[in-house]
């Protein structure tokens, strides 16, 4: 195909739009690909749409290449599908709700699993029907809080749901694995750099799940890695490194002493190296205790204790995540009057488990470790106490901050963070959805087998700018060959008439040889179709120019920058060439 | 590529669904193409996508063809732009709407004229940019009062929508004559039977318009067509054949008669069969004077006369498309008292043009023709009055039914009704949408230039059904090949272990040169499987059954049910052939 540049619909801007935050947002939107309509809603240009088409192709056969069958349902879904789920409430805001002309409630549905598993449920009944993967490249909608940075974190956008349905817990497996090479091929293939971490599965429910995360400085998710063994986790999900337990034997018993005014970790530790304890005190050897209330959904307020080093902040997202289903808040002074062996400042593990209050402790509290606390007295904390010894939690809870430093789980290194950009997630849902909407089969023993399900997103439109954030440089996009709107983009720089007949059957030939050209052949000057062909980010670029009376054209590499000139006969093989090596 | 039944997301049904109401509807539930998820809402399984999709290529192709350059906007759509058109009153109950989380208004985009119009308007500013034809395809919505028929009427569906934008009115004429062809291409591609008529705008404003109507005993658009001549409109959009015109001279006087108790005028052509006039009377020789108000937006209600032969009703879909944009009521008691000299059932020319009343008249009312009508007296009418003798009406209007045997415009025979589907739709819109938000370019003359503008809608989706609804029999589905899920159904109707191998190695030689075949590799009985064949309707079907042993396989044609045995050595290449050729 041949496109030409003086009829395609594209007009190209010198400045950043003022709203646009994140280089692939400017430069999608100056190199033409993509408009603006509303917040977080575009229009796909001619350009844009070829890279997304490309992008879902990909997708595409690697679905089909693990079994994938495509269907596609509404983007407008009913009610009470997601009643039954109990999502018609979590979703909340976040989500786009209507009503039709006879006020029956419908959604932009957000993912669909609940119409896949009654899809299921209503065409299959036999074991003999599965292992079954089904998906979709689909529109979707959610009401974001904050639509940002262009089509990274839009609120209408192209994104492949599939989801597997086995009638045993290795068939889920298998599906899982299937997705998780199915992801990595396609992402190799937009030659997207990514890492895959353990990742908790949100309200989704279910149990294991992992994210791909594009590796960005504009993304909004933190990971944290160990450059040693390739161990990945999104925040959430690291799993802290546990020391050694030490012998409980021959360490001193523990003292209580007057500590007033000493509620906070920084006054105890000044308190701790201004006596004399025989050693330098540091925030980490002390042991803070979080008071909460948590509640499962539909039960009763519970007091929750969590325990950790003095020098960790307890963090909100590992905390949530740790406690899922269930909610939870931080206690208020009503909730301390009520509980007067709450001394705040002074919480110790006596009096937590004195009173029967469930208490947590971070996972480096194992047995033998030295602890200062609180004495559970106003203006007292104990040095010395011991786990395993003087005290015995309930268990432990992955609720402490995770910092650049830490361990890695595997004791291979340090864990350093790093910012992503979520472009895939795959998760082993189990029975939740199926539950839900009782989808059984007939079992090979002729027995009811209750289905189990994986979920499985790629973010298809997303991906288009995450390409261009990873790949752009200073002049503008480059696309790897497999999602560049063209092949190769031929610039007429040169204004003889012959250079310009030259230029149209060097386009031909290209063009016989299947492929994908186009060809600047405005009136503009050179400089100006310079500039745009490095903003538009073909990746071959052939400039039909000066060297053309001396039977030469010069072949342009967007990536690399480099320029050799070829010879005017034989060029249409040599750009085919260097566009199908890469 | 070839696709196992074995592994096919697919459970055909035997019976029909309980609701559906046409062929199309049925079938394509029965067959596994589609299912229900709310009224309205369908979700395309694997064989239903496969159609959409090759339709959807068709599409594409043509409108490429005629240089259409694709983009794509979002459904959902802010509600400014609609409001500057008025679009988002004038809708009414008939689209979605909703809120997001700050509460501004959105529309679930029924058609997109005011946002292709505000994008080219902010890329383009010159005259050399043009002509420029975009289009898309895309998911719609429309809150009908009642869908029905499946996907033939859906809230949620896919259109190909392309607007054409021009400097002039040529280039108008010439992006509508352009679209008209690329439609008769793609439809005639899809083995569609179709006629194209004159149609009115409607709510689109604009003036030039023609509809393609797949023929069809359950659509729901009534058109009329001379089999003569080939003239074919919408029932809004019918000229009347006029009559000569009559010599005034010689006619007798008019004469104003006693007629009580004749309010009606079949109680009016009573009292003339038994009066002595001469003649055998008809309702046809009557003048009905029909009493409306009109208003135009914005204007007062004023007084409406429209006189048709007394053998015809005023049609309301003609009345209005005539008036538009007026609006009409008919006059109520409380009107007529408002004006004594309005006699009703009496009315008569005279009156209504003394008064000053505006007056139409259908279109056969021609000069010299003669007429029984009110004599602006309570039981008194006149009979022989002269239309251009005795009274000359303020004009005619296209408002009278039309009727099976009525004379084509063209005078070539008589015009007979018929049921379509609305298919496509073309407008020449010209300046409606450009004056509304102020769309110019820079002229070739330095000076401004208001953009003219087409836009041309094709129901992609709905294309499936309409070609479900024509090409089915009493078996199930008959898929022209251009648009078939596969191109041939190779059966395995013989348990023995070598014609199932012989089945498989036929099925590779059919992918290998390059067909896609669908291969029931099912243990199922032979019947069933002919019978699921039949239903699904691929058009080519390959039976390996008792013949194998001899060294036959079966040939049939889903259309014709021609069946013919070819010989197993070269049955590939045979298959080839036969799908090929149609």
């Amino acid at each position: 195909m041949i496109t030409r540049m003086s009829e395609l619909f594209l007009r190209t801007l010198r400045d950043d739009p003022a709203d646009a935050e994140v280089p692939s947002h400017k430069l999608l939107i100056r190199a033409g690909y993509v408009r603006p309509v509303a917040p977080g809603l575009y229009t796909w240009l001619p350009l844009g749409l070829r890279v997304l088409r490309k992008v879902e192709k990909i997708v595409r056969e690697e679905m089909v290449a693990i079994s994938g069958q495509e269907i596609l349902f509404p983007a407008l879904l009913p009610k009470a599908p997601y009643e039954t789920t109990n999502r018609w409430t979590e979703y909340g805001d976040g989500v786009f709700r209507l009503k039709d002309r006879r006020m029956n409630d419908y959604m932009l549905g957000p993912t669909h699993e609940e119409f896949f598993t009654l899809t299921v449920k209503g065409e299959y009944s036999s074991y003999k029907d599965f292992p079954l993967v089904l998906f979709q490249i689909q529109t979707k909608y959610r009401d974001e809080a904050r639509p940002r940075a262009g089509i990274l974190r839009g609120r209408e956008f192209v994104m492949k749901d599939s989801y597997s349905f086995d009638v045993d817990d290795d068939g889920l497996k298998t599906a899982y694995h299937a997705h998780r090479e199915a992801y990595q091929k396609m992402f190799k293939r937009m030659a997207i750099r990514y890492v895959i971490v353990s990742a908790v599965s949100g309200a989704m429910g279910g149990s294991a799940s992992e994210e791909f995360l594009a590796e960005s400085e504009v993304g909004e998710d933190t990971f944290v890695r160990c450059l040693q063994s390739g161990y990945a986790a999104n925040v959430e999900a690291v799993i802290t490194a546990v020391p050694e337990s030490l012998p409980l034997e021959g360490l001193p018993d523990a003292t209580v002493y007057d500590t007033p005014d000493t509620a906070t970790i920084a006054a105890l530790v000044e308190w701790a190296n201004s006596a004399d304890l025989g050693r330098e005190v540091a925030a980490a050897d002390t042991l803070k205790n979080v008071l909460l209330k948590t509640r499962v959904p539909g039960g009763e307020w519970e007091l929750l204790a969590i325990g950790v080093p003095g020098d960790r902040e307890v963090d909100d997202k590992r905390l949530g995540a740790a406690l899922e289903p269930a909610e939870y808040t931080l206690l208020d002074d009503a909730d301390f009057a009520r509980h007067p062996f709450l001394k705040k400042g002074y919480i110790g593990p006596k009096s937590l488990l004195a009173n029967g209050v469930r208490y947590l402790v971070d996972p480096r509290v194992v047995d033998g470790t030295t602890w200062i606390t609180g004495a559970d007295e106003t203006g007292k904390h104990v040095v010395g106490l011991v786990a395993g010894r003087d005290f015995v939690a309930d268990g432990t809870i992955e609720a402490a901050e995770v910092r650049d430093g830490d361990l890695s789980p595997d004791g291979a290194g340090p864990l350093v963070s790093a910012r992503g950009i979520e472009i895939g997630h795959i998760f082993q849902l189990g029975r939740k959805y199926t539950d839900a909407f009782s989808a059984d089969v007939l079992g090979e023993d002729g027995k009811p087998v209750r289905l189990t399900m994986g979920s499985y997103g790629v973010g298809v439109s997303r991906l288009v700018a995450v390409i261009a954030e990873q790949q752009h440089d200073e002049l503008g996009l480059r696309w790897p060959s497999s999602v560049a709107p063209f092949d190769v983009h031929v610039v007429i720089a040169n204004k003889d008439a012959q250079a310009r007949t030259g230029a149209e059957e060097l386009t031909r030939d290209l063009d016989r040889l299947g492929l994908d050209v186009l060809l600047d052949d405005r009136t503009a000057s050179p400089g100006v179709k310079f500039k745009d062909a490095e903003l538009l980010g073909v990746p071959w670029i052939v400039v039909v120019g000066r060297g053309w009376a001396d039977g030469v054209v010069e072949l342009r590499n967007r990536f690399t920058g480099d320029r050799r000139e070829i010879s005017v006969d034989g060029a249409a093989s040599a750009v085919h060439a260097a566009c199908r090596e890469v």
